[in-house]
């Protein structure tokens, strides 16, 4: 089973995609789609759209993941990540009905075993799980790899969390 | 000049679509894109997405007008309007460069000349100016076409206001 892992963000939209077998996972590909913050806001989510459906279409995922959202700061960026999250949820839905999402928590304890665990021992953890050579960059790119074990994990577990 | 005005939400997406030339606008067609609350966000998203980029392809705009999105209740709320509107942005954004957005208070000024006009006084005016038998329902289609309306007054005033 092929697994997509999202971190949803507009400037950055990080990407990470694993092959699960019998509770084993191998790394396929990571990176991030960018967006420059001086284009205007539609041409940014277009950019989103275009570049992940591309993804799906090159990689044809069985299950996509994504990092669930949630606002600590201000409004303004709140409103920017949802907009960017609905592009990103358009190209997903138009592939499959298979998505699923997780909270920062819900990956935390998947990766580490500990909630509150800091972001170097996440990335070392996927690091380690995927049998890489050096950590995931940017973190954008390792916290989606961190999403796509998490949900492999789930499945194995047979715990599937479908997005409302 | 063909304008769509959009007034974007979730559960119902109002959209206004009128001819303006001299100073003069002329009623197209109006009307809701409608998503089940009992679907998952996913599907909910590509419904909008698949909706409007069918409208767009039907009716051809020249220009499209948003509603700017602004928060006042709660949070899950913002997150859900802001996604659908990011599934909105990207149909728009694959027809036409030409898009903008106007606050309430700029759409109320435009149509009633008064910044606190109630929904009522608005409905009637948007009706009055486009010589409609009855005023538009639902409450979403006539928001977007006070939308279309502002725009189209605000391109014979040559004040543009770009999406940021």
């Amino acid at each position: 089973m092929r697994i997509l892992g999202i971190d949803p963000g507009l400037a950055l939209l990080g990407y990470g995609i694993i092959d699960s077998a019998g509770g084993r996972q191998q790394l396929v590909t990571y990176g991030c789609i960018s967006t420059a913050a001086r284009s205007p806001m539609p041409a940014r989510l277009r950019s989103i759209y275009t570049g992940l459906s591309q993804l799906i279409g090159m990689y044809m995922p069985d299950d996509i993941a994504f990092e669930e959202l949630f606002f600590a700061q201000n409004v303004t960026t709140g409103i920017a990540v949802a907009q960017a999250r609905g592009a990103a949820l358009v190209a997903a839905a138009q592939h499959t009905e298979n998505l699923y999402e997780y909270t920062p928590l819900q990956i935390k304890q998947a990766i580490t075993g500990y909630g509150r665990a800091e972001k170097q021992q996440m990335q070392n953890m996927v690091k380690l799980l995927l049998n890489m050579d050096a950590p995931a960059k940017p973190d954008d790119a390792a916290d989606a790899l961190a999403v796509a074990i998490t949900h492999a994990n789930c499945l194995h577990a047979k715990e599937l969390y479908r997005i409302k």
